[in-house]
């Protein structure tokens, strides 16, 4: 690629620049991007508002400058944009995670944003947009917002927030967003320490944490507690329908497993009802004596988890379906080597689907991680595999809540 | 190895019995057994208690059978134990969970056991013994944990539990056992729902949660909230020393996960407090200007990650220290192909256990599997990595929690 000394000398048509000079040589940067018509930048420097008074004042003239010459710019202490449709990327990043997914990211801090493409793609969530916002000298979170709600690829958005650049205004937004679209938003500063650290982070001032609970609760955004959180709900989110109803119904390998997803689930406000009698019909005629057919059903080592789980994805008394494969993996790589086709003994898991259209499914594995790798294997591109039985139940949970808020405010 | 028709054929000496037929035919092999002189049984055979009326019936027998005869019994419904120290396993596991190490396991289920070995190994946590209960026709979990309070190859023992055999007496045992050794517990049962599938899977009652935050807050146990809270907890108690007080020093390369490493460590009763003088200006030396030199530190790209974490590793303001290591993919491998030294980048990790020998660290890595598990060599053996950062904070809390509850009831 041609490299230019001066922006001056660079040739028409230049959309975008991106700053990346040292601090104080910033504002000179732009008053020559300015001056060569050029109107949007993001700026990645570091060492503006959240170093203290010297870089507020830095921060400061930067934006006098963003504002003679009428440049909207992202930043600065970012990484800025990706854009998996037109394979844009501002930062150094994987090929993978151009690959083009549903759910965009916004993300307050650039490494944050960095860090989640980095292992996104390894889940199989596939990303439309992310943008990263810094300091928000301009362009805030609110206005991001704006533009995903309208960006036809983007289906989900995740959002890493520090603080509101305007909590009015945002409040505004995801009300109006989250109509159409999930917003899960995970926020930091959440304690004064955590405020401070935040402060000296992108120079945010994060706000009263209740604030965020009552922003969330009145918005229909997610909140999730942990950046683990985040992602695994997002997962499930931006692969599943909106569940019609709270009934869910749970196939376990595990008794053990079945209780632990069972409590997550009641806790969380799901139910976890009885069996239908067809169903407990249809499971008898081939499960044997020790096998005790009730929600969660543990189908122990019988081998019948393809059958129960159709025959659940069916029952219209369950409005989502939770799926937990354990196998010791000794016993695997025993039948493995007797030359059992393992995917014929959880059955055609991928084909659930289009069975159930209208039920979210969710999979999830505890053991071995090979094991991890073939469950999300059989699992497909459109069923989620986690490894946390509570997660999948509270992930499915908060796919619910999302739901009932949603018929609430369009009604 | 030679097989016998009948178990009165088998020739001296006989230590255990390990009985695996259908359920309705263990009274009878039981009795064989008695006959034969067996004075030690492991029931694997489901179909008992947590069948209904009629397997409950057939525990009583078998119950009857095993006190005619004096014989001990785990079991049934369970699959045995596994003792890494001289290689005996009752059930199918990987060679890998018979490697040696500090961690004892108690199960109520099986197959709970089982899995949990799968996995642990690949996380650097390796078992004394394991013991899975099933229904406790007769050793229960307080004999069992007595048991491995005096054996001199476990230092910590985790815990599933779906309902005590005898609460008062699991109260008392744990209480003794825990001022020498950290129990952790997951126990659930905690809903309603999930009691009834507790009551199908080891027939156990699993009594009112609030009875058991009781327990625990008598017994210095800490409880797990969740599977993955239980594993990676005793990964950081089977590694790291008891802090002497609740001050954590951060280093991170990102700024958003120290704050939320800093939030979750506040939640959880930690202080994060200020640099000393000292260390800031040490750090201060060889640090880059826009580098904000605070706890939690924020290194960014300045590769500073060694001389930050020894200086607080060496702080005495600091009782214990969280690494949270992130660097962009992309740019890991573009040094990798630059030919840069990875390891040195982020420094001899390994070393630091040795410098602080009294203060717990924990290294928490967040982005591409492949760096994870780059991270978990640097780390060496007696550094845990964690892949949460609140997780990582709130188990440096539950080890500070431990240390003041064992302070309280010994002095």
């Amino acid at each position: 690629m041609p490299v230019y000394r001066n922006v001056s000398e660079v040739p028409d048509p230049v959309d975008l620049a991106i700053v990346i000079v040292a601090a104080p040589g910033v504002p000179e940067v732009l008053s020559k991007i300015g001056e060569r018509g050029v109107r949007h930048a993001i700026i990645e420097s570091a060492g503006f508002a959240e170093t203290g008074e010297q870089g507020k004042a830095l921060q400061a003239e930067t934006k006098r400058v963003l504002e003679q010459y009428g440049i909207r710019a992202l930043g600065p202490n970012c990484v800025g944009v990706v854009n998996t449709d037109n394979g844009l990327s501002t930062t150094d990043i994987l090929d993978e995670a151009l690959i083009p997914g549903n759910t965009a990211i916004i993300a307050q801090s650039g490494v944050f944003g960095n860090i989640l493409l980095d292992k996104l793609h390894l889940q199989k969530l596939y990303i439309s947009k992310a943008v990263t916002l810094g300091n928000r000298i301009d362009v805030d979170e609110s206005e991001i917002l704006d533009y995903l709600h309208h960006d036809p690829l983007t289906r989900v958005i995740m959002m890493y927030l520090e603080g509101a650049a305007n909590g009015r205004l945002l409040t505004q937004t995801l009300s109006r967003v989250s109509r159409d679209k999930p917003v899960l938003v995970l926020k930091s500063g959440r304690t004064g320490q955590g405020i401070a650290a935040t402060a000296s982070h992108t120079g945010s001032l994060s706000g009263e944490d209740y604030l965020y609970d009552g922003m969330v609760a009145q918005t229909g955004v997610t909140r999730a507690k942990t950046l683990n959180e985040l992602v695994e709900f997002t997962r499930v989110f931006s692969s599943q329908p909106l569940p019609s109803g709270p009934n869910l119904g749970i196939v376990t390998g595990s008794g053990s497993m079945g209780a632990l997803a069972t409590d997550a689930a009641v806790i969380a406000g799901l139910e976890v009802p009885p069996l239908s009698t067809s169903v407990v019909q249809e499971i008898q005629k081939n499960a044997p004596g020790w096998m005790n057919i009730k929600n969660p059903l543990d189908i122990g080592p019988s081998g019948l988890f393809e059958e129960a789980l159709r025959a659940m994805a069916q029952d219209p008394t369950y409005d989502m379906v939770l799926a937990i494969f354990t196998i010791p993996h000794a016993i695997l790589l025993n039948l493995k080597a007797l030359g059992v086709d393992i995917a014929q003994r959880f059955g055609e898991i991928k084909n659930l689907r289009k069975l159930a259209p209208g039920k979210p499914l969710v999979v999830c594995v505890v053991g071995h991680d090979d094991f991890v790798a073939l469950a999300a294997e059989l699992a497909g591109p459109d069923i989620p595999v986690l490894t946390s039985p509570e997660m999948a139940a509270e992930a499915l949970a908060a796919l619910w809540r999302y739901r009932q808020w949603k018929e609430r405010s369009t009604s």
